[in-house]
């Protein structure tokens, strides 16, 4: 391997994965690794909500009362691990995440937002109309009858988590072949070489 | 639910979710998050290697000279998330990470080590005997013949991780049902104590 470019090689890599694998709903969902208040790692399943348009940023719709959104205001950084069960390949990706609240102040990110939210299921957007989670179960309240309409933009509890990858760690388990991909940045853009490493 | 018990109430969710998942080679793999030297997360996929003897403690096998030893030593505290992909259940299993490697002074350590290379295939321990994971790879060297008789103990750069659960956060997805699982240790003794929370 070796060179400099701009385009992340990576991605097409994981497109094709995505591809390979779609007949599995599971094919979407990866681990988010993040650190705790207590410099504790934390990691939960979450579901891939696609590239920011035309990069390779990677977008997760989240609860704004869940914990990992307090744990990244304290510490940024995350790790994917995806790991594609048919294709046995992994793909580690580290970075930064940003995270996009109704309370931004900036339009294209508030359109973003915006579009997450009309491309999610209306089963996912009443998630966020729900009791707040990791809070103790009220059992005594029946659950209330939720009716939302589906024109509706954002309610206040739905935020998207923006990842910025860093580095990407790829592994074939079938082909045995690992590469790693670490970006630079070159007068302000991007760029990333690859490595092929031992397994 | 509620009230205090010595055995882990989790460990059998697990075991049925084991079960109910057998017939998916990966329902053995799960993603463990530990934090670099960076403060950053890291997050790998690795192979469940059972429980401790008669405990809820979670085996894992590793090569030594991997990252996450390092990892482990600044900071021995994981995060393991296990998703089964075809009942829709979630653990996150939190802890602390005891290492047994060849040096350990505990005899019974060393035959747990030894335990677990037994345990796994001729194909896993040859692992141990490849080149260095993640450095460069070389491939002006054509891949040595190894040859490994079934009969010869673990290697040195074999290691066993043992997770020694202190938190469980179990989810449901079907039922949509989320369960807490703590433990505090009375005289000695490690309990349990479960909460249902809102998913």
């Amino acid at each position: 391997m070796g060179g400099t470019v701009t385009a992340a090689p990576w991605k097409q890599l994981l497109v094709d994965a995505l591809e390979s694998n779609a007949h599995f709903k599971h094919s979407s969902f990866f681990q988010l690794a993040t650190v705790g208040y207590n410099g504790r790692p934390s990691n939960r399943t979450v579901v891939f909500r696609g590239f920011e348009e035309d990069c390779d940023k990677i977008q997760i719709n989240t609860d704004c009362r869940s914990r990992k959104i307090e744990e990244l205001k304290h510490c940024p950084f995350a790790e994917i691990c995806w790991y594609f069960t048919d294709s046995w390949e992994q793909f580690r990706i580290n970075g930064t995440i940003e995270t996009i609240d109704g309370s931004n102040p900036d339009p294209r990110k508030l359109q973003q937002r915006e579009k997450c939210w009309f491309a999610s299921s209306l089963n996912s957007r009443l998630q966020y109309l729900g009791p707040n989670p990791g809070l103790p179960r009220l059992n005594e309240e029946p659950p209330k009858e939720v009716i939302l309409d589906r024109s509706i933009g954002p309610v206040g509890a739905f935020c998207v988590l923006v990842l910025d990858p860093e580095q990407v760690d790829y592994l074939n388990l079938k082909s045995n072949q690992r590469l790693v991909f670490t970006s630079t940045h070159v007068n302000g853009v991007k760029c990333w070489t690859s490595e092929e490493i031992n397994p």
